[in-house]
C-alpha cells in the first residue's frame, strides 16, 4: 500500500466528519483535504493543472459529501422553502432542481445551494459551507408554518467531464444520462438508493450522484470507478481553474453573508414579481433600484503564471486600496491569470485598470467580462 | 527561517480565514491546523503529551481566534439573548460571563459559548464550531424584538496554566489577574483594545484575551510572549488530554444538535423556574421529567496507551453495538485511557462493563465518574 495522507495534519479528535467515500479517497492517494460543513473535502490527488486537463478531456469523480442537505418536508414545505429563496419556486416542478440563493433580511447571501424538488412538499438544499439547517430552524421558529427540517443521510459525488455522460449511461441508462440541465432522477444502482442530477460545479458536462445510504459509499464508489475504467476515470478535487473560467462563484470567498446577489452578478436570481413572499424582499428591491455599491468584477492579472490565491489580495487604484481579489488562478488554455475582484461599483466597468498585490509583488490588472470561457454559456441559470 | 507548515495540505483558495495571530503561529513552528468556524485553528507545535506537561506546569498560549463572537445589541438585547439560552441571564451582571448552552426548540444543543455581558443590552457569545450568527438571525426574524446581530472584530487567545496569573498580572495588573472565575475586564495594553476574561478550556488557572482590533494581532502576540519569556511561556494547541481529565466537552463530537443538555450532563444549565422565556423550554421540561434516553458516560478503557481517537469508536455490550466513544485519550498522570461514551441511559450506571472497538482491537471499558481529576472541581459552572 502507498503511504496515505496523515489526517493528524488537519484533524484533532473526532469532531470533523468523514464521508462515506473517505476510505476510497485515501486509498486513491488523495494528497490534501480541506474542511467544509464540518466534514473533510478531498481537494487534490495530482497537481491542479493535471486535474484540470483530466476534467476537460475525460471524466473525473469528486467526493463532495460535504454538500450536506437540508431536507424540508411537511404540509407547508413549499411555502417555507419559497420563503428562504428569492427565486420563484412555483416555476420548479417536482423532479426539477434549481440553483438558488438563500438570503437574509438585509439581502445578504446565507448560502447558494442546488435545490431539488423531490415532491410537492419535499425539498433538498445541497449546501455550500454554512449551517443552513440552523438558519432554517431559526426562521421556522416563529413562522407559523408547519415544516420538518433535518439533515438526511445523503452524500453527493460529482461525475464531471465530457465522458461523464457515457459513465452515467452505463450505470443508469440513457434516460438518466439524457436528463435536461438541472433535472434529476430518483433511482438506484442494483439496490443502492441514489438521486442522479444533471448538475455540477465545473462548466463541463456533468452529473451528481446523491447517495441515500451512507453505509454503501464504498460500494457506489467502486461501481462508478469500474464503469469508467476504460475511459480513464479518476478521482480529483473540484477544479478551481475550470470553475473560475466558467464564472462560477465559491461561497465563503467570492460571496459571503456580507454580499447581496446584485454585487456578485446574481441579481437574476431575484424574482421580484412573484406571488410568494421571501426573506430579504424589501432590501433586495431597494438594492435593485439603487444599484449595488460594490461589484465582483472579472479581472485579468498581467505577468507570469499565478498559483491559486490562498488569501485575499489587495486591489489598488491610484495608490489607494479599494478592494480585494477573492479568487484568481492561471488558466492554461487562456494562457493568462484570471479571477474576481470585489471593488466599488465605479471601478467595476469593463476596461478599468487596477493594481493587485500578489505574493510575487504588485501586478497590473484589467476588469474584463466573465465568464472567461464559453461566452455564450452563462453560469448555471437553471 | 525554519520550514513552515504547508497550508496547501489543508486549504484551497482563500475561503477559510486566517487569525490575526496566524503569521506568529507559523513562525512559532505550528505543525498542524484544523478548521473551526471557517477559520484555521493551530492544534499542535509539539507532541500532545509535551504540550500537556507545559500546560500543567507552566503557561501556554493558544490562538483561539476561531472562537468567533456573535454580538447582540439593541433595546431588546437582554430579552433576546435570554431567549437563546436556558440559563437565567437575570443572574448575569454587566462585567460577568457565563458558560451557556444555545438550544433549539427540541432542546438540541446549537452551541456552547462563553457569554460575556458587556452592557445591560450588549452581549458577546464566544462560539464553538457552528454558525450561531445564522441561527440568531433566523430566530430574530419574526421575534418582534429589536436587536442588532453581527460578528465583531474580536479574536480571543487563551493564556492557560499555573503561571498564567503572573503573565496577566505583568501585562494588565493585579486587578485583572485577580478577576473572579468568569468575570472580565474591558481594558487595553498600551492602546491595544482587549477584554480579559478569567476563563479557559483547560481546567487549569487561565485567562482569555479578546483582541478587539485584528490589525494588532502580531503586536499583542509578541507582547504576551515577551511578558512570559522568563516563565517559559510557549504556544500550544488546546489540550485534549487536560480537558478530558477535567470533564470538559468538545462541541461537534461530545455533544451536537442531536443531543440535549440532560444527555451530556449539562442539565444544571436549564433554569426551568426563570421568569423569561427560552427556546426549547417545553421540550427540556419534558426531558427533565422523563429522564434522558442516552447518557454521555465517563469511561476508562483498559490496555495500552491510546492516542486521541480520530473517529467515533463503537461501544459494545453483550455482543451488540449500543453506542460510541466520542473522545478518548491516554492520561499520563492517571496512567490510563479515559474518555466519554454516548450510551443508552441504562448503560450509563457507574461500574457498567462495556467493550470498545479501538483501532488496536476490542478493549474492555468501565463506566466511571467524571471529571477524572479534581473530583471536587466540576466542569465550569460559572
Amino acid at each position: 500500500m502507498s503511504p496515505t495522507f496523515d489526517m493528524a495534519l488537519i484533524q484533532r479528535g473526532a469532531r470533523l466528519r468523514r464521508s462515506p467515500y473517505f476510505e476510497a479517497t485515501l486509498r486513491a492517494g488523495c494528497r490534501s483535504y480541506t474542511v467544509y460543513n464540518h466534514m473533510f473535502l478531498p481537494t487534490r490527488y495530482d497537481d491542479l493543472q493535471a486535474e484540470y486537463e483530466k476534467l476537460l478531456t475525460g471524466v473525473t469523480v469528486w467526493d463532495v459529501s460535504v454538500e450536506r442537505q437540508v431536507e424540508i418536508t411537511g404540509p407547508d414545505a413549499f411555502e417555507f422553502t419559497n420563503l428562504l429563496t428569492p427565486r420563484d419556486l412555483s416555476r420548479c416542478a417536482v423532479g426539477q432542481g434549481k440553483y438558488v440563493l438563500i438570503t437574509a433580511e438585509d439581502g445578504g447571501i446565507v448560502n447558494d445551494p442546488v435545490l431539488l424538488r423531490l415532491g410537492e412538499n419535499h425539498f433538498w438544499l445541497a449546501l455550500a459551507d454554512s449551517d443552513v439547517l440552523l438558519w432554517a430552524k431559526g426562521v421556522a421558529l416563529n413562522s407559523g408554518l408547519d415544516v420538518e427540517l433535518c439533515e438526511p443521510d445523503v452524500s453527493p459525488m460529482q461525475v464531471q467531464g465530457p465522458k461523464s455522460k457515457e459513465v452515467i449511461s452505463r450505470l443508469f441508462g440513457d434516460e438518466v444520462s439524457g436528463l435536461r440541465y438541472y433535472w434529476f432522477a430518483d433511482t438506484d444502482l442494483d439496490g443502492i438508493p441514489v438521486v442522479v442530477t444533471r448538475t455540477g460545479w465545473s462548466g463541463e458536462v456533468g452529473y451528481e450522484i446523491y447517495l441515500r445510504d451512507g453505509s454503501r459509499g464504498m460500494e457506489l464508489w467502486d461501481r462508478v470507478m469500474e464503469a469508467g475504467r476504460d475511459l480513464g476515470i479518476c478521482p480529483t478535487g473540484p477544479s478551481d481553474i475550470r470553475r473560475i473560467e466558467a464564472g462560477i462563484l465559491n461561497y465563503g470567498i467570492d460571496m459571503t453573508l456580507e454580499n447581496n446577489p446584485y454585487e456578485v452578478g446574481l441579481g437574476w436570481q431575484v424574482d421580484h414579481d412573484q406571488e410568494g413572499d421571501f426573506i430579504g424582499r424589501e432590501a433586495l428591491a431597494r438594492i435593485a433600484a439603487e444599484g449595488p455599491a460594490r461589484l465582483l468584477a472579472g479581472v485579468e492579472i498581467a505577468g507570469a503564471r499565478l498559483d491559486l490565491n490562498m488569501t485575499r489580495w489587495p486591489v489598488h487604484r491610484d495608490g489607494s486600496e479599494i478592494g480585494f481579489v477573492t479568487s484568481a488562478v492561471y488558466s492554461p488554455r487562456l494562457d493568462g491569470n484570471i479571477g474576481y475582484a470585489m471593488v466599488p461599483a465605479a471601478f467595476g466597468e469593463l476596461g478599468t485598470r487596477l493594481g493587485v498585490a500578489t505574493p510575487d509583488g504588485e501586478r497590473d490588472a484589467t476588469v474584463v467580462r466573465k465568464p472567461f470561457v464559453d461566452p455564450g454559456k452563462q453560469i448555471p441559470k437553471s
